[in-house]
């Protein structure tokens, strides 16, 4: 069975696709109320919001889906303001044609993933576009998450000091290396897989045992090149990385110079970024060690007062050389 | 100038079209912190949360554009669940060779027309697939809106009983046969024009003077078939509908039987179903007709005792007929 123009209708066709699909694997009983806005409270305070549209191609790879990558982009996009994730909304624009299983599968993944973060889907769209108008898939999820008064200024970089550190969970280029090995038009092998993975549980640990975090931000389009001039622009501080303490899977370097590539500038979907005090730093690598995610934690540089606005790479081979944001793209369509 | 991948990847390219498209006509100071997630408070009881991916082909036609339907729509699902609308969220899905003073319109439009509804994008996402791989442009507006404790089980249809009045503020259609009459491959003349607007103020001055309003559903695909047959079904009440009592535009009939359409099956963007206890049907049409998007405003029907669950039209003709729920698409991309 594969999806038709039908099931974008609005009537009985889409209808059925939304209560046998979207309800069976996502029910609550706010989305089966099927009203036009879903009914959420009761709140008291202050609220993160967030959207992101998911365009990947491959729709599947080496570490999941699309519908994964949905969900955990989002719950971290949420977690990285400090915020608990609460409520996802979840949009579906689909190809005429799409396999109706494939969906099924996505549709699947993203329960699991929302079951595993701890948030609800409570509101949804469907959409079907004709062939040659979509790609198999789009998905555009948006997020709500409950903020501590603590946490509402962690994303504004306000709280970063020179002499914070910069701490990752683990390698770099996982999510884009796995990504570009199951395109169609190269297809080679490698054991690299997506770190794809909703970060949530492991970003709270880390706030509720050292709420002193001065920023926090996942690490996706871009990398951590893209991360960190975002950073020494916001604060117009200097930022400098070691290489040598920047973990990468064995094979990655290997692939990144067979097509030219830099691991600093590809996209992640399981890392973040944390900078903190100093004397916290080893607290924090030690929390996210006890997470499969973190598993690969590293102090990888600090904020200094030199260079202001820029970020300095310390090399291997012992050099500097100034980080800069990549102008443009080397891997289109990467989430 | 034209859209390219390099807008999409998340880097230099990429700054400088959120910075001088989206920043500049979306500006508001809780977006231009360009942090994941928008920080939002102070909240203190219950929120609506919706979201609606919009796929509309032409992306201009008779009336608007793709971003003033993805603006009206997701404020229409926020105040038909008696909810004020406050904040909105924006991803694009664009394709590689939009032309960029085509988005700039769009975007232009967007922030108009929030501005009208008294709405603030607080965050958004930018996406570019490849030619082919989309249709110019794909908008995903997500929504949150206050919700007045008096009004949380409005969109539930428990409020709705027999003898409540069915009235809605306007031709039936508009949009459907705008969008028709702008499609490359059939242009036709007309001086139809989509009614897509965003109803918040009127809806809200409906429920000032009328707080015991029963129900509200805006009509968009499916048309009012669509809603009437799901509040019938919702509710197990019958529901009766004067075929004579609702208004066309002139036009409109024409076209549809040149085409096979039933006016009650067509998509409107601009247009409520309001259902209310039957005192307060004159005074709602009343307020409707203050408001330029309901000058037409119409009672159409009724909530009956007689065939629970089913939707009888009384018509023109004089007989009776069941009118069913659309099982396909009479259009597809409407919205």
């Amino acid at each position: 069975m594969q999806i038709t123009l039908n099931h974008g209708s609005g009537g009985r066709v889409s209808h059925k696709l939304i209560s046998e699909l979207f309800l069976k694997y996502f029910q609550n009983n706010v989305l089966s109320e099927l009203t036009d806005s879903a009914i959420l409270g009761f709140f008291d305070g202050k609220i993160a919001f967030t959207t992101d549209s998911y365009v990947v191609d491959p729709i599947f790879f080496p570490g999941g889906n699309i519908g994964k990558l949905a969900i955990c982009g989002t719950v971290n996009d949420l977690s990285v303001a400090g915020a608990v994730p609460k409520f996802l909304s979840v949009a579906v624009i689909l190809e005429e044609g799409l396999p109706y299983d494939e969906l099924e599968t996505i549709i699947s993944t993203m329960s699991q993933e929302a079951l595993k973060a701890g948030v609800t889907i409570v509101t949804g769209d469907t959409k079907v576009v004709p062939k040659g108008k979509g790609d198999k898939i789009y998905i555009t999820t948006s997020g709500i998450g409950i903020l501590d008064p603590k946490f509402t200024d962690i994303s504004y970089g306000v709280r970063v000091k020179p002499g914070d550190k910069l701490i990752i969970n683990g390698n770099m280029g996982d999510h884009a290396i796995a990504i570009l090995a199951a395109r169609e038009s190269l297809r080679f092998e490698t054991s690299v897989i997506s770190d794809c993975a909703a970060l949530n549980h492991m970003i709270q640990k880390i706030l509720e045992i050292c709420p002193q975090v001065s920023f926090m931000r996942d690490i996706t389009r871009g990398g951590l090149a893209t991360v960190a001039n975002e950073l020494a622009e916001k604060t117009k501080l200097g930022i400098r990385i070691y290489e040598e303490n920047i973990p990468l899977h064995p094979s990655t370097m290997g692939i990144c110079e067979i097509f030219g590539f830099d691991p600093l500038f590809l996209a992640n979907e399981g890392k973040i970024l944390i900078v903190a005090p100093s004397q916290y730093a080893n607290d924090i690598v030690n929390i996210m060690k006890d997470f499969p995610e973190g598993e690969n934690a590293s102090v990888i540089g600090e904020v200094v007062d030199e260079h202001p606005s820029q970020v300095i790479l310390q090399t291997l081979s012992g050099g500097k050389r100034l980080l800069e944001m990549p102008s443009g793209i080397q891997l289109p369509r990467i989430c």
